[in-house]
C-alpha cells in the first residue's frame, strides 16, 4: 500500500470511530509522514468544530489533576473528550517521559475518552504546528472538546497554549514568593486563570492577587494593549480567575460551564485570533518543511555539511554560507520549474 | 549612515572595548537588523575563543544565584565575564520580565562584567540562533567566559542550553517528590549537574540520587547511546555531579576549576558537537529568515493573508495552501536568478 493510501485508510477509519486507527494516525502525524499529509488533506475540511482548550502552567501547578477532573465533567455531560498532553521528552530516546500509561487510569476502557502524549522535542516544523495537526485529527474524529495540556513552562509551551481556542493558565497557591505564571510569561495568554488546591489557606489570597494584577495589566487602551495590536499579537484579555479543588471536584462544574459558554459564543469572532494563529503555524511549518527537504536533498548534503564545518571552525561566517546556499536553492527552483510542478513532499529519514 | 556602516562601526567599537557600543550591538542582534548582519560578518572570524557555559534548570533551582557566584569567582581570577540571561518575556510588551536591572547589582560599575537580558519570545529564527549570535558578539568583544543562563524549563530553553560548549544543569534539593531536571528533560544535555543549597538537609541525598541515575542512564554502549548516535544527537555523557552553596561560595571554586579544565581541553574535540550545533542553528536561522523575507515580500502579502484566512475557515487545507505558495516562490526564484544574484537580506518591519 502506498503512503497516501495508508493515510486515506487511517483517516477514514478514524472518522468512523476506530480508536486504534486514530492512535496510529497520531503517530504518523507526530512523525510528519506522507501518510499523515494524505490523511490531514482529507480530514481538514471536516474539522473545525471542536473546542480546543489549552491548559498550561508551571510544573507542579496541578494541570494533570485539573484536566482529569474536567474530563470527568465532560463525560458526565454525555460528551466525549480527548487529551493531548505535550510532555518534555528525552533528547536521547526521543520519547515522552510521563507517557500515556500513567495518565488518568480511571478512564481506561472508556472509548469516549482518548488520551495521548506527544513529545515536546524534535518537531522540525515547530511544536505548535504538530499539536495543531494532532488536534485537527481528534476534532475530525468527532471529539467535541480537545484538551491540549502542556507540561513545563518554556517558550514553545506558551506558543502551544496560545494556539488553543481557549487558554486556561493553572496556578497553585503559595508555590513561592511570586506567582509562577507571571515568571513564565503565561498570564498574558490566559483566557481563564484557575487557582488549584482551593482548600489550601493561601488559595483565596493567590486568587485575589491575580485578580488585582490582571485588572491593572490587561486594561484596554493601555500602552501595552496598543503595542500588542501594533505588533499584531493577540489583544490583551481580562481573564476570569476561578478557584477549584480538583480531587473533590469543587469549582469544576463552574469551570466547564465557563468553557462551554465560550464555545457557544463562537459565532462571534472571539476564536478568530486563535484560528488565524493556528493556520499560520500550520502553513509556516509545511513551508519550512518543504524548503528544508530541498536543502537536504542528496545533491546538497555534502555541500551543507562542509559549510556547517567551516562555520563551526570560524573560517566562514554564517551569512556568507547562507548566501551560497540561497544561490544553490535558486538554481534548484529553476530546475524544478522547468521539470514542471512543485517539488514533492519528502518523508523524513 | 547606512545600516551596514552603523553595524561596522558598532562592531569595531565593541571590539575595542566600548561597552555602550556592545550593548547597542546586542539590541541590533536581538532585532536581527541589517546592521547586526554587517557587524556579525565582521566579528565572526575573530570569535571562537570564549568558553560558552550554559546554565539551566527548573524555575527556583537557584540559577541566578549560582551564576552571580561564578561571575565573582571568574573576576577573582582576573578575567572578565559576560552573562546573557534568557528571560521569559511578556507577549504583550515583548520585553523581558526579570530584566537586567535586578541582576547582580553587586557588579554595577565593573566594566569587566557585562550582563544582558534577552527575551525568550519572538525570535523568528529561533531562540538558540539569537543567543548564539549574541554570544559571538560577547566572544569577539573579548570576554573569555560567557554564561548563557536560561530561566524556565521548556523545549526552547533546552535547545539553548545544548548549544553551549558546556552545559550546567542546576537542581535544588527537595523541590518535590522528583528531580525537576528529569521532569524537564534536562539531565541528558548536562555536562555538569550542580546541586545548589548544599547546606540543606536533602542536598547530599539529591546528589546521590542524581549520581545513581546518571550512572544507569548515560553509560556508553547502552541502547540509548546507540540510538542517540544514530539520530545524530550528542552522545550521552556521564556528567559530574557537584554540590555548591552559592551565598557562602562553597564549592564554587571547584565548579569553576571543572569548567576551566573543560576549556583547556578544547584542543581535543569535546566541544565539536556543540560547535556544529551552533553553526547549524545559525545557518538554519539565516536561511529561514531569507526565505521568510521572500514569502513576505509586498507582492505576496495579500495572497498569503487570503490563504491563512481560507485555512482558518477550513475552506482550504494547509497542504494545498503550501502547494500554491511554493509554486509562487519558484516563480520568484526564477525571476531573482534572471535579475542576477541572491535576494537581499530584508530588514524586519
Amino acid at each position: 500500500m502506498t503512503a497516501a493510501a495508508r493515510g486515506t485508510e487511517l483517516a477514514e477509519r478514524a472518522r468512523a470511530g476506530d480508536r486504534r486507527s486514530l492512535a496510529r494516525l497520531l503517530t504518523e502525524i507526530e512523525d510528519r509522514t506522507p501518510a499523515a499529509e494524505a490523511a490531514l488533506r482529507l480530514l481538514y475540511p471536516v474539522a473545525g468544530r471542536a473546542h480546543i482548550v489549552g491548559v498550561t502552567g508551571a510544573p507542579g501547578a496541578g494541570k494533570s489533576t485539573l484536566v482529569a477532573a474536567l474530563v470527568r465533567a465532560v463525560r458526565a455531560s454525555g460528551r466525549a473528550a480527548a487529551v493531548l498532553a505535550i510532555d518534555p521528552s528525552s533528547p536521547i530516546t526521543g520519547g515522552a517521559i510521563l507517557g500515556d500509561r500513567i495518565r488518568m487510569q480511571e478512564h481506561a476502557g472508556d472509548p469516549d475518552v482518548f488520551i495521548r502524549s506527544m513529545a515536546s522535542r524534535g518537531h522540525a516544523g515547530g511544536l505548535a504546528a504538530a499539536a495543531v495537526d494532532a488536534a485537527v485529527a481528534l476534532d475530525a474524529a468527532g471529539f467535541p472538546v480537545v484538551f491540549l495540556e502542556t507540561v513545563g513552562a518554556g517558550q514553545s509551551e506558551v506558543e502551544v497554549a496560545s494556539v488553543a481556542d481557549t487558554t486556561v493558565v493553572v496556578e497553585a497557591p503559595e508555590m513561592g514568593d511570586e506567582v509562577q505564571a507571571i515568571k513564565a510569561g503565561l498570564l498574558e495568554v490566559a483566557d481563564i486563570v484557575v487557582v488549584t488546591k482551593g482548600d489550601r489557606p493561601g488559595a483565596q489570597r493567590t486568587a485575589a492577587q491575580l485578580r488585582a494584577m490582571l485588572t491593572v495589566g490587561a486594561a484596554d487602551g493601555t500602552a501595552a494593549a496598543r503595542r500588542a495590536e501594533t505588533r499584531g499579537r493577540r489583544r490583551p484579555k481580562r481573564p476570569q480567575v476561578m478557584l477549584v479543588t480538583a480531587p473533590s471536584d469543587e469549582g469544576i462544574a463552574e469551570l466547564l460551564a465557563a468553557l462551554d459558554r465560550r464555545a457557544t459564543e463562537r459565532t462571534t469572532d472571539i476564536f478568530e485570533p486563535a484560528r488565524l494563529a493556528r493556520a499560520t503555524a500550520q502553513l509556516d511549518a509545511i513551508l519550512a518543511e518543504r524548503l528544508r527537504a530541498r536543502l537536504h536533498a542528496p545533491a546538497h548534503v555534502a555541500e551543507i555539511e562542509a559549510l556547517v564545518h567551516a562555520i563551526a571552525g570560524h573560517q566562514l561566517d554564517p551569512y556568507a554560507a547562507a548566501d551560497r546556499v540561497m544561490q544553490q536553492l535558486d538554481s534548484d527552483s529553476g530546475d524544478a520549474r522547468r521539470a514542471g510542478g512543485p517539488v514533492q513532499y519528502a518523508s523524513r529519514p
